[in-house]
Parts: C-alpha cells; structure tokens; sequence
C-alpha cells in the first residue's frame, strides 16, 4: 500500500507545474502584462526554442539498444486495440464516422508525456518510470504523431475512398476554415480557393500525399527536436561518443526553460480561451472518459497480453492516463477538426490529472 | 600557471550564453520570428517572471551571518574611491559634470554579476568564486543601484544645488523623452508637461524624494526578488529553517529558465539596435576602459587596502571586470541619461568579456 508520504512526493513534484501554469494564465487573465499578440511571442518562444531542445535533451539520453521492447509492444498493442474498435465502430454504427475515430483515438492515445509525463511519473516509480515514459514518448513523436499528421491530410486531401464521408469532411474543412478567417473579413476567398484546392488535391497520388506529410513534420521544430535526439543516441550509443561539454551546455542551458515554459505557455492559451469547457459538459466527460478510462484500460489489455508485470506494468498503465498532448490540439486545430474538443481535453485534462493519477497509483499497488 | 585546460574550463562554461545570446540575435535579425511588440512580450517575460524567480533563488541560498565582510568593504572602498575621483573631476575641472559622473560610475562599478559572472567565476575559482560574486550582487542591488536611482531622481528633480547644473539636465531630460515619444506623435506635449513637472518637483521636499525612489523600487520586480531573497535567508539562516521542497520547487521550474531567457532577451535588445556600438568608436573605447581596467584597478586598490589575499583577492578584481548591468542601462533609459553608452556597455562588454577576462584569469596568477 501507498503511504500518504509517497502522494506527498507526487504532489510535491506536481505543484510546480501548476504554479507555472497559473502565472501564465495570470499574466494574462489578473494581471494584464502581455497582450494578445504578445502572447504569441511566448508561444513562439516555446516553440521554436526551448521545447524542441527539451524534447532533444530527453531523446537524446536514451540507449535505443537497451530499450525496453515488451513495453513498446504492449503500447502498440493498445493502439491497435483501440483502432480496430474504432474503425468498427466508424463501420458499422450509424453514429460512426471516420472523423470521430481520429478524435477518439487522438484522445485514448496521446500523452504530453515529457512535460507532465515525466514529473509525474517519476516521483511514483524513479528512474525506471521516467525511462519507460521517454520511451513511450519517442515511439509517440515519431511513429504515432505522424501516423496522425497522415490520415488528417488524408482526410483533408479527400481520397478516402469512401465516397460518403467525402462531402461531410469537406464541409467540416470549409466551416473551420471559415470560423478562422471571418475575423481577418476574407471569409469567401477562402471558401472559393479550398473547393479549389480539394478539386486539385483529390487528384493527388499517394506519392504527393506523403510527401506533403513529410514537409509538416520536417516544419515542426518538435519533431526534429526528436529525430535528431533518437538520432544522436543511436550514434553516440553505437560507436561510445560523449556529447562534448560545451555543446551538451548550449542545449541545456535553453532546454532547462523548456518545462517552465510550456506549462506557463499552457497558462497563456488557457487564458486565452473564452470559455475553459469549449465543447460543452457531455463532450468534455467523453473526452475524459476516453483519456483517462479507455486509454488505460487498452494499455492494460496490451500489457497483460505482453506478459508486463510488477513497476513496468504499473508504468505502462498510468503514463497512458498523463493528460493530452498539447501537440494533439494543435493538429486539430490546424486541420479544423474538433479542436474545441481537443482543446478541452489539454485543458480540463490537465486540471484533474493529479487526483486522477495518484487514484491509479493507489490502485495500482494492488497489482502482482 | 594556468593552463589551457583551466582557460577550456572557462570557455566551456560561458559559450552556453553566448549561444543563448545569438539564438535571441538571430530570431529577430535573421528568422524573423518575432515582431518588435512581440519581442516585448520576451522582455517583460524575463522581467516579472524568470529573472526575479532566478535572483531570488540565488540571494535566498547565501548565509548572510557568513558573508565575507572584508571583501565587501574592498568592494565599498573602491566605489568610494571612484565617487571622490569623479566629484573631484566634476568639481575642479572645465569638462567635468554631475551627469558624466553618473555615467563613469555605472560603467565602472556595476557589473551584470548573476547572469554573466556567476558563470565566468564558478569555473575559475569554484564555490569560492560563486559566493562572493553572489555576495556582492546583494549589496549591488540593495545599495548601488539604489544609490544610483536616488541620484538619478535627484537629478531629475532639479534640487541637485548647482544651478549652473539645471537648465542642462532639464534640456537633456526633455531631448530624450521627446526622442522616445516623437514616434507616438505627441513630443509637444510631453514637452509642456515635463516643463511643469519640473516646476512643481523642484519644491518637492527630501522625504519627497526618498518616497519616490523607493515606489520606483518596489515596482522594480528583481529589486524584489533580491529583498526577498535576502530576507529569507536572513530567517532561514536565523532560525534553521528550510524551505518546503514544494515552493523551492515552484520557484526552480521558473528559476532555472532565467539564464537563458535573460541571455536570448539580451540578443534580442542588440537586434533591435540599429547599431551595435551607438554611441560611436571613441565612447565605446571610453566606456570598456572604465569597465574593463578603471573598475578592476579601483576594485585591486580597495582589496591590498582592506588586506585581501589568494583567491579572494582574485575574485574581488576579476569580478569587478565583468559585464555592464542592464539594470544601469534600463535606468539610464529612463531618465535619459546617456542611454547609447550604456547599451553599447552592455553589448560590446558582453562580446570581448570572455577574452578580457581569461586575460585578467591568467595575469591574476602571478599575483601572491
């Protein structure tokens, strides 16, 4: 059993991602320093600075040779489990589409494990818990956020091949599209040029398609943060190269920002929003539901199947139960597609994720 | 001797800044990631968040009951010395003035001690070399800027005495404001206003003043920072108390940014310049040699006086060589004194500090 001192310590290293959160949510809502272009700025700041080497310092300490497998298996397990029954569902249930299945899976799976991930997890299970959530971390950047980058432009380019839902995600494209740009009065023009775009973009081989794919991820600042991270542990592990001093202190000495900077970023576009429950009472259980039951409960599934067991199986469960990944939101957004959901689920996700955590850390012990 | 592995060690400790430093250059002079109102919203991150959250985190960890207090009355003496200096050149001579004083006691006094010496110090001289320029921070930031500030007010309002004085000040004030606020098209304006302020100010009575100078420093948030660092440690100190780990915590998520923020803020103030050396090649010349010899021979005067050996009187010389405070140069902004020399101080010291002080590192060891 848990004693009280073990929560203490979770909290304790929890509380500070709060405090930052709420300076940044402050800045803005109490106390009026930055104004909204300005906010921006720190958003820019973040991401084009101290997150992508976060990220790097992270991936670039771990030993891809000594990584844990039965843990990578499981947690590919559990995202299969959840897209079978998710494309079940898209086929054979008239609530089902194919743009609900990519939010839902969006929710069930993706973590901010390296900003919340790990300070969570590491108090609970130490160095074994912080590797294993760097792992899963990886494994997200790389293949999962790409996976989802794909099947948006997918979606977007509208050769899903299912000639239903075409028209309907078309309209949802335009619709977003249109609620961005009204505010800059250019609302028609864009409506015009998109069925244009779609008309050309349907044409589009499956070549083009991935090659546009590539394009995004080589334009994300956190992705290369992670590729050139795996990178330099694949080299440096393989042929025994320390990173020298002088290069390992350029990086940290940003990277070292990098947590203080995004949970006060996360303050900001908290802030920002009018309303924190942007989807309405019923959408945002849903998507608490699903982040924080359906993830864990595939994991589980994954795991058990694995033959996980002891703190491994206990880490496999709880990082899938670490809030939503920020850059989730931000694709959603971007693709239009339900990002006041999204944006609900890295808000109100972050919120309850200390009791809800620290509930499956107590429950967990009970686990042989 | 020192060897080359000692000057690497330096190296190697201060190219991390300096990185920092071109990163914050080059978003705005090269990427063009920000706008100049965004590169506010950087500034004033650093002003009320990171930066007192870093100098409190510095301040609180000393003991003031074990400070070294001969050092600190080396480092008082030699500021003495400088001030009977220029009073003496103000007074007697034809190019001597009250505001070139000022000035000539900014370059040569007050260093950028946290963000830069810190660093610079640590890997020559350890823990020993740390302390002390932490020490002398303290009193820089309670006493000399303070003493700076109620100078600078003091001439602002006009009571300085010398009425040969008065009407240059004043012309200089209403120059520079009317320089900053011509772009918002109202110089007219302030103009009239500044006159009457002047008119009403000069009676203003010496408690006046000092109530004046010290709103100016309770909005000042690293003045607070400082204060409260130093009051915690005077109590934590006193009464053996630790700090919770949850608000020690708090304060290092956002604590830890501070160097690097501070640095990439400081890129982007040179990227906003139109030019790097403002004030013109003979100044520039003019104000390094304050800072880099007249500050460190005032500074080795005081030490042999107060009886300084080893390593301590190492510190004390090599730390008065480090780079201008950008506190000076907000405050010389403000009250439009020679604003340009200060911020070619600030730039061009940051750039030749590293070769300037290994220089100094290596002749202070012949010293016994």
């Amino acid at each position: 059993m848990i004693g009280w001192e073990d929560v203490y310590k979770v909290v304790v290293a929890v509380v500070p991602l709060y405090v930052a959160l709420v300076l940044g949510y402050g800045s803005l809502k109490w106390w009026n320093i930055f104004t909204r272009e300005q906010c921006d700025a720190i958003n820019k700041f973040v991401c084009y600075f101290t997150f992508p080497l976060f990220t790097f310092e992270f991936t670039a300490h771990i030993d891809p040779f000594k990584m844990n497998y039965s843990f990578i298996a499981a947690d590919t397990i559990s995202k299969f489990i959840i897209m079978v029954v998710l494309a079940l569902w898209a086929k054979c249930t008239t609530k089902g589409s194919f743009c609900w299945s990519i939010t839902s899976f969006s929710l069930c799976t993706l973590t901010n494990a390296l900003v919340v991930g790990v300070p969570m997890v590491k108090p609970m299970y130490g160095a074994l818990g912080e590797d294993l959530v760097v792992q899963s971390s990886v494994v997200q950047a790389i293949i999962w956020l790409t996976l989802l980058l794909f099947v948006l432009e997918f979606r977007r380019t509208g050769i899903q091949g299912t000639t239903t839902l075409k028209p309907r995600s078309k309209a949802t494209i335009v619709d977003n599209v249109s609620n961005v740009t009204t505010s800059d009065g250019v609302a028609i023009d864009v409506k015009e040029e998109l069925v244009l775009e779609e008309t050309v973009s349907s044409r589009l081989p499956f070549g083009k398609l991935m090659k546009l794919v590539w394009l995004k991820l080589v334009m994300n600042p956190n992705s290369y943060g992670c590729v050139m991270g795996i990178s330099w542990a694949f080299i440096s592990n393989r042929w025994n190269l320390v990173m020298p001093s002088m290069v390992e202190g350029s990086i940290q000495i940003m990277s070292k920002a990098g947590i203080g900077t995004a949970m006060f970023s996360m303050g900001i576009f908290m802030a920002l929003q009018e309303n924190l429950i942007a989807c309405g009472p019923s959408m945002t259980v849903f998507g608490l539901v699903l982040k924080f039951i359906a993830g864990p409960a595939a994991m589980a599934i994954g795991a058990i199947v694995v033959g996980l067991h002891g703190d491994v199986l206990r880490v496999a469960i709880i990082q899938a139960a670490v809030p939503q990944s920020i850059t989730s939101f931000i694709y959603a957004k971007e693709y239009g597609l339900h990002p006041e959901i999204l944006s609900t689920a890295v808000i109100f996700g972050m919120i309850v994720s200390l009791p809800v955590l620290v509930a499956y850390y107590a429950i967990l012990e009970f686990i042989h």
